[in-house]
């Protein structure tokens, strides 16, 4: 049984209303809203609506900031570093990608940098800001509070899955890369642990540092650990993209790990680069459709499909729902159901 | 038995003794071989020394520039775009970082393109040239004429391994990060395969699609392909990355596979970013000192050794190398004999 379609303005509608009646101000409850449904447009079902019971109870407790800006910590033109002040983070990292994009068209390519961000859900939901301009842009983010990836060969985490987000213009849709630089992330352990599954590979270590597929791993007292991007046979090259992704966020926001942060945050890295400033706008997107186009040509293994390119799929997807409704992840209406009520706010129509 | 030891200066004399005699002008000879005598110190033995033959033929063959500058197409200040003119790609990418970190000082941070180098060489050798400044460095290359990495899902090649390098500061070594979008490279296979041996792990893909760990297979016609990062279990990473890495290079570049360029060359991306014009110098190096510690303290898994960074053993190497004298790898010196015969450029003692 598939889920319900709701529309999609419906659901825009319900969540921004949800998150204003938790007392979030100006543009937030609509940017929030705006880039958790994205998320589920594009399939990234657990990064979008998925959080905002999560969020909305951090609201509630204080954790998340519901009022106000970001302090500049400081701004060089091309290099901005903010505080978050743990105001909610799909709201700074929306906000992030414009002014990176703003600065990118006048210095050809820019850096913004947030320390002491909340939680910035799913960093694919931001990057057609920036490819809609023909820019490319790069997101990463990492939560210094937190560990669940260690370091290859060793078996005590280190680091966040520390995800990076990359969008890519070519001369038809854009390449929407989203990837961590550890196999698999906490997301996922968490809901196939929730039902009772199994990686589909050996993408863990238990605490004592055996290899395994048990989500149930990641959860034991002492924990045991996510495995880098290459797992057992080459992660040292997730181990390099993470040390990358630590540096970026919480080197050059000069908060992380060391301040020992508690609470759910994330430090933030956005770099756009704008083409027209190098090589040229039409020869960017001439090469990089050039090679999308060799890539969906490339003979497809046997009994394998065609070669889709980042992004395709969730661009289709995103397209089907926004002409025909969204379904969301069995669960997260219900999970947003007290909120509703305690509120006033009406669910959205099915 | 080991092979012998020459003193670090030495094999630098004779290297820019080779290169001057084949024609390269002002400060090439020293700086192609200053690179590739680095990358030697590092440990990074297939793309060190080993190369210098190989570039003297080209330098011959006219295939790579002896003289002159490269062609500024557009400079931003902090966005910079170069021609090559396919001159030693040593010397230029070590140019490259040195503008960028001068760039990223006055405006934070900074990017190089350079459209048709030749050659780099090894990425690793460039980092402390920005960590020493303590600032952190991204070098990525490609080389858009010739492909031997298959999208995840294809079997027909469409790029490079697509090297990246990371140069990190910390509170005491940098962090020195040398990895490629595929899990092995073409120097590695070459070797294995002169060598008569196979790849540690189901690496690559013979033509028809079918994974196999003999490098035979990328030198068979048609030819097999190097798997991307993660493999068959998780190479969609891999793939995320030789499309960062393309994008970077060619199609900021704005000059790439669509130009179906001949002849060896590398299209060329540098990034700076000075921590003092974000979180603070200081601050940067605080975080990255403790996350590295936190690694290296990470307990080892059973039977495995201490957790290393990327880079502490060729930093180590390079130190012992410095006091001791630099051992190449065999065969090296044999094949430089031809030039040094021809150029009347003394070998260097052992």
């Amino acid at each position: 049984m598939n889920p319900p379609l709701s529309p999609v303005s419906d659901l825009l509608d319900y969540a921004t209303a949800l998150f204003a009646a938790a007392g979030c101000d100006g543009d937030k409850p609509a940017t929030i809203a705006a880039g958790l449904v994205e998320a589920d447009l594009l399939g990234h079902t657990t990064h979008g609506m998925q959080l905002a019971a999560a969020y909305l109870k951090e609201l509630e407790a204080g954790g998340m900031t519901a009022h106000g800006e970001p302090d500049v910590i400081a701004d060089r033109g091309a290099a901005v570093t903010w505080d978050g002040r743990k105001l909610p983070g799909v709201w700074l990292a929306t906000r992030a990608v414009t002014l990176a994009v703003e600065r990118a068209a006048l210095h050809g390519q820019a850096t913004v940098v947030i320390r002491r961000s909340h939680h910035i859900g799913c960093l694919a939901a931001f990057l057609q800001r920036a490819t809609d301009r023909g820019m490319m842009v790069l997101i990463a983010s990492s939560d210094p509070a937190v560990a669940s990836v260690a370091p290859i060969g060793g078996r005590k985490a280190v680091f966040t899955p520390d995800p990076f987000a990359i969008g890519i213009p070519t001369d038809n849709d854009p390449i929407l890369i989203d990837v961590s630089a550890s196999i698999t992330t906490n997301g996922l352990a968490t809901r196939l642990r929730r039902e009772g599954k199994t990686f589909p590979g050996a993408w863990a270590l238990d605490a004592a540092g055996k290899v395994t597929d048990n989500p149930e791993a990641l959860f034991a007292d002492p924990p045991g650990t996510l495995l880098p991007t290459g797992g057992t046979d080459h992660g040292h090259k997730g181990y390099a993209l993470a040390l990358m992704v630590e540096a970026l966020t919480q080197g050059l926001g000069g908060f992380g790990r060391a301040d020992a942060p508690d609470g759910w945050g994330a430090s933030v890295f956005v770099q756009v680069w704008d083409p027209a400033a190098f090589g040229g706008a039409d020869a960017f997107r001439t090469q990089m459709g050039w090679t999308a186009t060799a890539c969906r040509e490339s003979p497809p293994v046997p009994g394998g499909d065609a070669v889709r390119l980042p992004g395709q799929r969730g661009l289709d997807r995103k397209r089907r729902a926004l002409a025909e409704g969204v379904a969301l992840y069995p669960g997260i209406l219900a999970s947003l159901e007290p909120f509703a009520e305690k509120f006033g706010v009406p669910s959205p129509k099915t």
